[in-house]
This record gives C-alpha cells, structure tokens and sequence, in this order.
C-alpha cells in the first residue's frame, strides 16, 4: 500500500488517488450479453438449459429446485442453521423500523397522502461460485419480504452437480421465498426481464453478480417492458478512518476482509498517525500469512493507499469526497462523528463494529452503492421493493378554494385544456 | 377515440389496446447528443453560448441571469403571483410530511440506524418552449430545497431575447433559488453533469425535457463521474375510471387536459358503461371545439381508447395492468377503492379532483413515472433527493454476542478475512 501525505498532493494527485479504475466499453460483452439476451427472449427454459450446460458444467432437466432437494438441508449443522437464523432476526428487525409508512392528511377541503404499495414481483439474484452467498440472499429476501411483495423470483447458478448448495436452499425457506431457479449469469436476468416457460417475468431485478449479470442488468433496464435494476454496480470499497489510539491489528483485519473480495477491491486507509499507519502495515502482512485468500489481497493491496491526513476534520472531508460503500470509524468518541459523515453507504462505528458484522448479522442492508455512487444512491432497503403512490380527493368547498389558484397557473403555461377541468367543475358549483 | 369492451378482447388484443407506443433507437439523436456533450465538456461556456444561439435563436453574453434581469418579476400579476405563493405553500406543506426522517435504535448491545442526507449537488432542468413551466419548477424546487440540497443548480432555455420568463423568476426567488443559468436541452445536462467554467458540477440531474434531454440523461449518467437521473420518462397519459353516475363534462375535460399536452400523450377512458362512454364522446367534440391546443387534442385523442368494463372490479385489474401516471376515479364513494390501486403515479379521487389540482397547486408532486413505470417506480419526492446511510455501532459486550454468529456465516461463505476481523477483536476481549 502507497503512503501519501494529503497536504503535500497537489489537485490532480488528490483525484487521482481517490479516483476508482474506470470501466472501459467492453463492445465484445456488450454484444455477447445482447446475444444471450435475445436467445433467451426467443428459446426460453430451452436457451436456460443450455447456457447451465455450457457455462455452469450443469445438466439439468428442470429449472426449478424440486421438494427433493431440500433434503439436503440436513447436511448442515445446527450451528449454521442457527447462525442463519440469527442474521433473518436482526435483518428483519432493522428492516422493519426501516420501512416507510403511508400517511393521509386534510388541509384546506382536500385530503391528501401516500400509500407505500410493494412492487408486484421481482427477480433476487444469488450469484453462485465457489461458496454460497447465503448473506446476499437475506439482504434481499428479507426486505422483499417485509414489503410484501407478491412475487418473489430467486436465481442462482447451479454448480457442476446440478445442485444448489444446502446453505441457500435453508436460507430460502428460512425467508420465505418459496421457488427458486437454477440460472445464473445473462441468461438468468434475460429469464427474469421477459420470462420464460418456467420462470416468471418480473418487474425489478435486484442483486449483485459479475460483469455478465450487470452489463444484462443495464440492457434490460433500457429495453421497454424489461425491468428496472437495484443501483449500479463497481467492486467492493472500504475507507477506514483511525487516529493514533486505534488498533493497528483491528485496522488491519478490517482492510484485509475488504481485500479479500476481489482483486478490484478498493481498499483505503486514512489516517491522522504516520505511526498507526506503519503498524498497520505490519500487522496487515502479518495477518495475510495466515489468510487463504492472499494471492487476492496482494492484488487489491498493490493498488490501495494510505492516505495521511494533519487532522480529523481533514480526514472527513476526503472521505465525503471518496463517498466510499463502507466507512470504519475506529477513532475515539467515533459516534460523535457520525453529523460529518455526508457520503458514505454503510457506516461501522468504533472499535468493535468490524465491517463483517453488517456484511452478515448486524441488521443493516449489506447490498451498498459502490464507485462514488453514495454521492447519491442509497443502499438497499425495503423501500426499494415499494413503490409510492400519492393521491389528493378535494371537496367541493376545497375545489373552490384552489380552483382559481389553478386557473391562473394553467394561464400562465397557457394550458387552457388544464384550465377548463377546473372551470367546468367551479361552473357546476355555482349554477 | 376508439371504443372496446374488455370482455371481447383476446389477451393479444387486451395487451395491444394498452400498449404504449414503442421508442425506437433513434441513432441519429444518440449520434447528436454524443457529440453535443463531447463539445460541452471540451468547450464549456463557449460551447454553451454556440447553443443558445443556434438552438433557441439567443444570443447571450453571461450564462447567469443577472440581478438586473429580476426586475422583470414587476410585470407578473398580484394575482399570479399570489397563485404561485399559494401553490409553493400547498407544495411545501405536503412535502414536509412526506420527509423521511432518520431513526436509530439498541438492541442486544448495539446501535443501528440510518440517517437521512440531502444529496449536496443538484441540477434541476425546466423545460422552456412557448409558456413558462413554472409549475415543474415548484415540483423540482420546493423537494430539493426541503431535503436541504445545498448546491441547487437551475438551468433553462432562454426566450429569443435572451431573456428567462418573470414568472420563473420569481417563482425562482419564491423558492429559495438563487442561482438560474441559461441553458436548455442536451447542451445544458451536459453542463450540469460536467460542470463548465460558470455552472457547477452535480451529483443528480432533475427535470422533464424533450427527446435531447431525455436522451441526454441517459447518456451522463451511464458516464463515469457523470450524474445520476432522477427517473426514465415517457409520454404524459391518464386513465379515468368512472361508473354510470359520473358527470361526462367533468370527464371529458379531465381527459381534454392531458390530451393538450402533446400529440403523443395517452389518454384512456375505463367505464362500466356504455351510455357514459357515449356522453362523454360528445362533451369531448363540444369542448374541444372552444380550446385553443385542439390540434393537439385531435392528434391524441385519436390514439386514445374507450374501454368498456363489466364492472369496477375488472376496471380496476385493467387499470392495475396499465400502471397509469394519472389516475382518476370518478365514482361513487370513490375513496372506498384506494386499495386497490396497485400501480399508479398519483391518484385524483372523486369528481371534485380533476388532474390540474395535482398538476399545479394540491401539494403532492407532479413528476411521476409514465410508460408503465408505475410498477417499480415512484414519483418524484423529497427523498429523491436524499440518500440513507446506515450505521452501527457494537459495544465489546456486543460482538461478544454477535461476533461468533459472523464467524460462522463467513465460514459458510469461504471469506476467512471477514471471520478474522471478527476473532482478532474476540480474541483481544478474550485476553
């Protein structure tokens, strides 16, 4: 990790060590994505079913996971189960405070408000790979759940066996998701815009995945009567904020799970010690021995930075400009600190709240905008299977009270149709 | 306008009557754009000022519109400036309740919660053409302002004259506005999104406009470092439901007041009866015969459909099926059926609510989502102007509690970095 003093950096340096590794077009992904996009919309199960052969090494018969499989719940050991169901309890609890209530009002002849109604069905995508992403799956069955939503779509890659793993299939049940197809990749998203024989068109596709998943995620999106997307996608990000009284091993494990993810990983240390930030360096080489991941953490580490900073309040305002998916505070009184955070996904405050904790258990949604997007992205949420809808019912007294307000506006814009709705109705009242 | 009756219908024929007109990849105004925006971004101001001369016929020395330019709000009315006072005050009075507002709360030795910020930096586009659209410039405003946005950056066309309608400034003023900039259609979502010499960068872009504009906002906000849109637009439409008891003329001008707004809006009458359907058909001729936009009118009009329901159970799954923008219910006790409303943008409820009310001066927001998006998308709102944060904050008794369920669920997951994060802090309490 590069050490730089933020004082000494000129404007273009300052950009340029916060600024994210930029996306090139990939025209050649673009266009495969779009093939297996349009086979899908043309074939159905029948493209599904050859795509899980070719690309997931999977020979399927059926796309959804029989009540057979679920037997293999059973492999997993009590502890997994209950570490499982700890997580659905806390998420559940911090998504239900979370959740946006309708509201009504009168005022002047009118009553107006807002009802919060759940979107009618979306698509949760699993990503598979070498383990299963049991955490993705809460952060979006759980609020998709408390929202109501009435059609709840999961897909997930199969592995070579043809099989969903154990953790997922428990997980699923655990929340209340009742189908679940095996489809990864492109084809799974194009399943889910548009439909298929077996797997239903949804209106919202949520969820993470790689570079196939997010380039058929924005296609869909822009194709009418596709589906809409959860937030735009880059790797995974950390921006630990620690003074001189932080722990060096803590700070250290805290980069290195950041790390971990990816070699796109973006991991930032800020910190206001030139001393911290030499013990942090040691301890982080110290731990990556140990770690089985460190062919992955030495290339994300190559290009992440420590950032000196001559005090907190500087420190903050880097971190604002950086707008970074995690932030850790690890200094003193840190929660006091909390009104200067402006951009920031998911805050983990003081000593004892490692970022794992919200990946996994802590309540918080872990599905966060990454690349600078919590300028202005929120993280998921239950609203994010909502929709709002707003209405107004005015009385006749109140259509006498505003109707003239909106005859002289619809003048102003010359809208006289506008006008007229208003004026027929106020012609009804006084004849 | 054409009349059908739903039972008749074949699903094919069903899905075609509401079907929206489909864009079609116009790659000339894709080409365009680009190379509008590529200019804005080398050239900036210059750029800009080329613009406004070739495209709205003005030629401007200053972007800004000066303090001398103001005294034209002189000109306005008492009465419409009292319209535009009594319209801000509905505006903000419905949009204050509608805040969200930040919780926390404890629970098994932690603190969670999500805290609410105002995007710092944003753009708000008011379309120019023949009438000043003062009334998108109060659903921009008033929400940006409420949700405490601290960089509000206006831009607009300017008139021939190189001047911007009184009536925009002061409702500019009105809205705490401080800064308008001459600049419309694609040239000006350029400048927003990269900012130039004299108009700031922003994190989001707000605001109707035609097809550069629109196609504009796509184009940044698919762009590294460019801006955020605030929802995908479509033509204007509104469905009106209304049963044997409503009064045709109060139909027919609500859907006379969409009509106007363009050749290619949607209007849609749903009725569980004949004779109505009819009524209203001759209130329409009478009433359009005394408008002035009637060529528009006629031009929308003869896309539109008369659908006939057996009765308000059906109307409302066909109207549920459309997803309209507007929706008006012009029935008896229309209230009663606010549940079941699934999918609509903002809901005119009785016969004393024509759409203008919402349109202007009701208090809810007029920027909704067209063309369907009504399933997943809301209207516009103050906390499309916001972004949550969440946070969490563990005590050491805290992570003793939850720490061994993290460990066991990065187990799960394969991500020994994240489970080490954990035990170095149990580990440490445990020493």
């Amino acid at each position: 990790m590069r050490v730089v003093i933020w004082g000494q950096l000129s404007q273009t340096e300052r950009k340029l060590v916060l600024a994210r590794s930029q996306a090139s077009d990939d025209e050649a992904l673009i266009r495969q994505v779009k093939e297996i996009i349009a086979n899908v919309r043309q074939n159905g199960d029948k493209a599904l079913l050859e795509y899980a052969a070719k690309f997931d090494g999977a020979k399927l018969d059926c796309l959804l996971v029989s009540e057979d499989e679920y037997k293999a719940i059973e492999s997993l050991s009590n502890d997994e189960k209950q570490a499982i169901l700890t997580a659905i309890d806390n998420i559940r609890h911090y998504h239900n405070i979370s959740c946006p209530k309708s509201f009504e009002f009168e005022r002047n002849g009118a009553k107006l408000g807002k009802l919060y109604r759940p979107i009618e069905k979306v698509g949760l995508y699993i990503p598979g790979g070498t383990a299963p992403l049991v955490s993705t799956l809460l952060m979006l069955a759980i609020p998709a759940t408390i929202a109501g939503c009435e059609t709840k779509v999961l897909v997930t890659p199969p592995g070579k066996n043809g099989l969903v793993n154990p953790a997922i299939l428990f997980a699923a049940k655990a929340c209340g998701i009742d189908a679940i197809y095996k489809a990864g990749g492109a084809q799974a998203v194009a399943a889910l815009a548009f439909g298929t024989e077996s797997i239903p068109k949804v209106y919202k596709i949520f969820g993470p995945g790689n570079k196939y998943v997010t380039e058929a995620k924005i296609q869909v999106s822009q194709t009418h009567n596709g589906a809409a997307l959860d937030m735009p996608a880059g790797p995974s990000e950390v921006l630990v904020i620690a003074d001189d009284k932080a722990n060096p091993v803590f700070v250290a494990s805290d980069l290195l799970a950041q790390a971990e993810h990816d070699v796109a990983a973006q991991v930032i240390l800020l910190t206001t010690s030139t001393e911290l930030a030499n013990k942090v360096h040691q301890e982080v080489e110290r731990q990556t021995a140990y770690l089985s991941r460190k062919e992955i953490i030495k290339q994300s580490l190559a290009k992440s930075a420590v950032i000196i900073a001559k005090d907190l309040a500087e420190a903050f305002v880097i971190s604002n400009q950086y707008a970074p998916e995690h932030l850790i505070l690890q200094i003193a009184n840190a929660e006091d600190y909390l009104p200067q955070v402006i951009n920031a996904g998911s805050v983990f405050v003081g000593e004892w709240t490692p970022e794992s904790v919200g990946d996994y258990a802590s309540g918080t949604n872990h599905v966060l905008p990454t690349y600078g997007y919590a300028q202005m992205y929120s993280g998921l949420d239950v609203i994010a299977f909502m929709k709002a809808i707003s209405f107004q019912n005015l009385s006749a007294s109140g259509i006498k009270t505003l109707g003239p307000v909106v005859e002289t506006l619809a003048d102003l814009e010359g809208l006289d149709a506008h006008k007229n709705a208003v004026t027929v109705r106020l012609q009804h009242l006084n004849s």
